[in-house]
């Protein structure tokens, strides 16, 4: 029954552990020792973790360090818990040592476990297949395991943030095309300003993403070097001088990741700027979603109170106390996502700056939120795609009549009367509530086609100038 | 069986639940909108929402509002709530609408149904208790969710973080007692310094907490005024005069907080100003955290290549490939925790400005983000003093060969032959590399007693100077 | 003449000062050896070392250390230093050794100059005063120079910034009065809510600023305990025991600042703490400045294109191209400061954790910053009170009017239909685009008294909600 | 004489300007406005603006828009105010309108003023060429000041900090090359670990540079596109199309950087994610500086109390009280101007989110911040390189002191006599106070020879193991 304990040991004594556990007593004093949140390694780690430990008892049978029948079940085992088979037997703190030691012997323990049990042994210490000198030979948690963050992160960023994004460039850009002849008021400083078309905002929102993904794909490079092959301290001490090599070219195989030995791997132990440069990219483009997404909120602002220039798809009632009330939750969970983001760098940076010398120290840390900043931040980018921009209907009256209540149309006149003579009639407009249009009548006498000609709005969102000559 | 839906209705149209599942429409259509991330709202808020509910039909109650049919069942399933019976009804991401709607109504409909149940009714929409109408009768999201944060903050830091820090305190003044005696260098730019004992560097790191912790207990008074029965914006409309003092009556009696009516609920309501307080006292004393964890972790350095000047408890293996070695977990742990409060800081200040006007929008990110950091603050706490430092020993022979071997102790001369003179004495010393002892012996032809009254390096650790009398 | 030099000795060598200058060696190699930035000490924290100078010549006076004929023209010197008549002599960089001990030498030895040049002898080393034996006897930077910081701190948040604040608040309290009858749209989520009224909105602010103060006020005393006495360690080593308390006592007659002996030294010197508190007590005040100036900009957007709900004082020209645009600059201005202010906090938060042991090693740059922080804050303030609170009028016809085309009105009538069929109304209002009128009048066959009993919108803003009795 | 004043007109009324000054009305105005703080706009920042003004005049007299006579001064005033002639003219504080308007203006206006006087006429207004219609035609400040602070950035960049790094990189380089064969203790988490030499580190420290470098030179790519001709909000309106081609043309020939003109004009003008690109890449580079000056405190911490593998160069005494003491002065400078560089990187990320649609409102001070951040990097690399770097020496013997005193050498016994019984021995040597080679003599019988084999520690510095063959 499950209930029933098996005796493990280590230096410190015995300790007992549920039978039915493939863990051991190094996962058991990590358990007792780490009792600081409720957070835990990511999935996407243990997977990576998983598929480094296939490929080096690989590495380890070819180099003819590990027998034939003692790395095969390894490999069976490190494949089935990449795949997902025994993620219950992960229950480490992120909050542990600052390398991840003890999420890494975790691994090795239920992977030597498992091993055992596909031997015909049993699980635990006393089967046949030791989790430090046959699952981990020739690795240490120091390269493993910042190898181990990389791998997890160029596989949700290559499969999971660059598509999303490309998704979302293509909506924006669908919505810029749509709304190009929609001309509305531009706002500077939130004021009025000259006009502009619906469709240029959207498509400068288009181009935003769109560098922001290439900055992101560009930095992800930074990651396809790993430093497995370094051991503890970046020397390569205690493991085959081809080893590295080997597990890389297993990992590209499995991954069809563009992976290759770090350039230098006292670089790639010892420091997490890798892991600080991945952070700032995701930084920057969270940084222009919240500005998309408060654009946004204010264009579709009302509808009886605010700007109305565009309507975004209504998902939800929006008010446990007001009825009717419909509110933008889509940019509004998105723009608290580009927030957290955008802490989750400070916290990289931060923990980039614990320990010293052969170790950073701040490793469960950094690839925890790493972690979670990569995959919200995707699916940020496909809700924002498909449940608001998408959707997105401009009210293109509103936007002509705002458009044609700024003054800043007047503008159009400066190269003509020059700028002190239009702030002028600025004044004017705005204090004897008159419209552009009865001052310029009444002022300068224009027909009503001088007018049209010199208050063309389109016209005014593209390049060019009225000169005297024009408006003549 | 499980797997039979029920249909509910909202302005959207219909949507099927499962059965057996307390929750309705609105909870539906958020689980639908909102697939960020795998955050949950943690079950502190839980509780208190659960909490309010129960003080709000209470207050109805009283003031007639609610007939007593409708209202004890309602609060009777409020208190289920609280007490953490439906915790797998709460399935909503703290990604959500900005105010903490979906959550909100995710409680109101919970509440419903199951106080219908309670009646005899069936569960959902059709039962004969309303979310809306009866069980947030006279509420709005906009001042029950902020009131719930307040309320889960204070019942964590009262009855976790402060009896936590207390006993961090009280372990970190033993030590001050018990290393009383302990002379060891001191170490000002990480270079020699004049003698301290180590009973004084431990006496300076409590003092650091018991002003950290002053800071958070005052501090979290700010989070006792309630913006309850503020409603959507702030004015009350819609709810009764007296409901507010009602509901923070019972909250009073049942939480033992001292809670009370906000002084201006546009304040308590459009601004998160509270929030941020109590998050920078957390960062302020997570910054404290760190720099005590980081001494600790450089005099326990080594064993062959570090200070060494005191032990912490070894408490697991500390490498998958260096046997024997033992690593500092415990402190690194709490490193990482202090960081992440700090980003924490930065999440809930940056979230602070989320919304405009009548709301703040960042309020489950805040609540989410707050909650976390109180409750790693408080293990940290717990674990630092339970783990570590209860466990210190020093090393009092290698303390005081330190200590003896700093030339600063030559400081104690600058008083009788001058800053000049004392700085060529040193100099030479290092460069000649004889013992300070030598040089006074030799160059300045002191006895034996003389030098041991010089160099008394107790002494030195308490004010006081040598005069030309002293020294002859 | 100004180009001649004078020989200065230190142990590195001689080196050539210009003549007419006060400082020597010291601060001579410190100028060679940091050429960073052009960030020089400010103003501010000089006076201060002067007055620290100034008190602890006296004390050393008064304890017989230091003879009347050194200890005056060290007096006097320090005192002249402290009023600004040697702000030339100041030249080191902010980026220096990590304890200000750069600019702490600098300080001595422009004293030691000029208190030789009092007594008649010359200028420099070769002058009857010395530096470290007579102007800094008793003292170390590490007590000195945080304690400067200390006391400028005070000055600058005594009497500068909470006047200030209090002048904000004042404005704000005035202007939340003179709109107290402006009935306007309330807005959550920048969707339509329920009305309030300008003057609740400003006395929120009021409040806001009001509690910030508060905070500011009870965090700025842990700056009153000075470590002054500590020396190097925190130990008091090579200084009277007495020496403290007579700084203390004439620090506090000479700036009224209720200074006291720091209750533990080792924690004053080795932590940033207290510093760390100020700064985060400013980024909360600059959370809620930065939160005002957003709603203003939005509230006094337009003119034609945005709310224009108040019009704030317009004070230059907005633009080089758009003739007549004024633009809220104040606001913008104060934005900025308010982003800057907490970037500094983050600034001085990471500087905490430079340095270990017995020292911080971020304090120049500690000091800077926070020193900034607060000048930057009290101008700020007066800035927002002066040139833009006090000269916003309110456009209440514009405030009605939104008011009036908000359908959260129609939550008036929840309490007596239901939350859904209000819902279903306010649908109706929407898609049929009539007024909230038309159908009360028509779906309900209400006489217009009732109406305008149901809508009055000023009574919206008051706690209370209409039963079926009022209604009918 | 100075004190005369002169009148100056702009729709607010008369302003009296000194007669001697170039700045008319608009830069009175600012410097009424704004008094915030003692920070002023940077001289790299008004080249740019001078250089910028230079180009547009030229393109507007090749475009046919301005006359020679009008064109000619400008563009001689222009250059002047690019080469700093006229730098006492730009007084305006950093904290002015969010666009960067006033100062804008105030160079339009010095320009202007120095153009009359050029073509013999009166400075100020009343002088042939005006501000707006002559030095500003076609442009606007949301286009020209963006523009400016991307030549001001990229000048940095180009001509101060790469070439700084490229400097620093072969001074780590060359250490790394010196110190190859010291061999000395790794250590992770502060504890002994397998030996590295110091050369494995200094190279470790060189390639973090190296990559540091690449991403800024990389990232300040996206600075190469420039905003101008965008005009007020991105369309282009009031400038002839072919203007910012004829601009950026000049400006390339002047500055020899790669120009081109923004893909799109509404990004590069609504958006400020080039810039915190660009911040982002600086912190990054901050993060590494820290990392390295850190363990470089660490290494040569001592002398009596630390490690002291390494000796930096004495630049100047370290302390105001205790004699003889140096500290690592330039380490502690570089780690300060580290920690402002990373807070500068907060700063310009939420200043990047002032602001909304058609401007970003924070132009000024992210101007200030990031060419604050880009030249106190050039000077940090600088002073770390030549004033640290490289005049560090090794101390062998202490250095290979701790490898030997590290029981982690033991490691190369695990995959000879396995993980566990290793660690058995570990605790041997470090609970019995026994040498390791006295462990191996007495334990395993080994001879001399054998021992030396195992425990070459060079040997140790490179991949590979020892297998029971190469022990025996």
């Amino acid at each position: 029954m499950e209930g029933d304990k098996r005796i493990e040991r280590d230096p410190f004594g015995e300790v007992l552990v549920p039978k039915f556990k493939y863990y051991g007593a190094f996962t058991y004093r990590a358990l007792e020792n780490f009792q600081f949140s409720d957070l835990r390694i990511p999935r996407e780690l243990i997977r990576a973790l998983g598929l480094i430990k296939y490929a080096a008892a690989y590495a380890n049978l070819r180099l003819k360090i590990l027998d034939k029948k003692v790395a095969d079940p390894i490999m069976q085992a490190a494949m089935e818990v990449a795949e997902g088979l025994f993620d219950g037997e992960f229950p480490v703190d992120v909050f542990q040592t600052g390398s991840g030691t003890s999420t890494h012997m975790n691994v090795n323990e239920v992977i030597a476990a498992r091993a055992s049990e596909i031997m015909g042994g049993p699980r635990g210490a006393s089967g046949p297949i030791h989790p430090n000198d046959h699952v981990n030979f020739g690795q240490s948690t120091n390269d493993v395991f910042p190898t181990a963050i990389r791998v997890a992160l160029l596989e949700l960023i290559n499969k999971r943030l660059l598509p999303n994004l490309d998704a979302l460039y293509e909506e924006l850009l669908r919505k810029s095309d749509e709304f190009k002849d929609v001309v509305k008021a531009g706002r500077t400083h939130l004021r009025d300003a000259l006009p502009v078309t619906l469709g240029q905002e959207f498509g400068g929102y288009a181009t935003m993403i769109k560098k922001a993904r290439m900055e992101i794909e560009k930095t992800a490079q930074v990651l396809e070097e790993l430093p497995i092959g370094g051991t503890a301290v970046g020397t390569g001490f205690n493991t085959h001088p081809e080893f590295p090599g080997l597990v890389i070219e297993s990992l590209r195989e499995i991954t069809g990741l563009n992976l290759r030995e770090a350039e230098n791997r006292f670089e790639a132990i010892g420091s997490a700027d890798a892991f600080v440069a991945v952070s700032s990219a995701l930084k920057n483009l969270a940084c222009i979603i919240i500005k998309i997404c408060n654009d946004l909120r204010l264009l579709s602002s009302g509808p009886g109170t605010g700007f109305g220039e565009i309507e975004i798809p209504a998902l939800q009632l929006g008010s446990s106390m007001m009825p009717g009330k419909v509110n933008p939750v889509i940019l509004e969970a998105a723009c608290q996502a580009g927030v957290k983001i955008i802490a989750n760098d400070v916290c990289v940076t931060m923990a980039s700056q614990l320990g010293e010398l052969e170790l950073n120290m701040g490793m469960p840390l950094i690839a925890y939120v790493l972690i979670q900043s990569v995959k919200l931040m995707a699916n940020t980018c496909s809700a924002l795609s498909e449940k608001c921009i998408r959707g997105i209907k401009a009210d293109s009256e509103r936007c002509r009549a705002y458009a044609e209540s700024s003054t800043a149309i007047l503008t159009a006149l400066a190269p003509i009367i020059g700028y002190e003579k239009t702030a002028e009639l600025v004044r004017k407009v705005l204090s004897e509530r008159k419209s552009v249009r009865m001052i310029l009548a009444e002022d300068f006498g224009m027909g009503e086609d001088e007018i049209n000609a010199l208050l063309d709005l389109k016209s005014m969102t593209r390049p060019g100038f009225f000169k005297k000559s024009d408006a003549q």
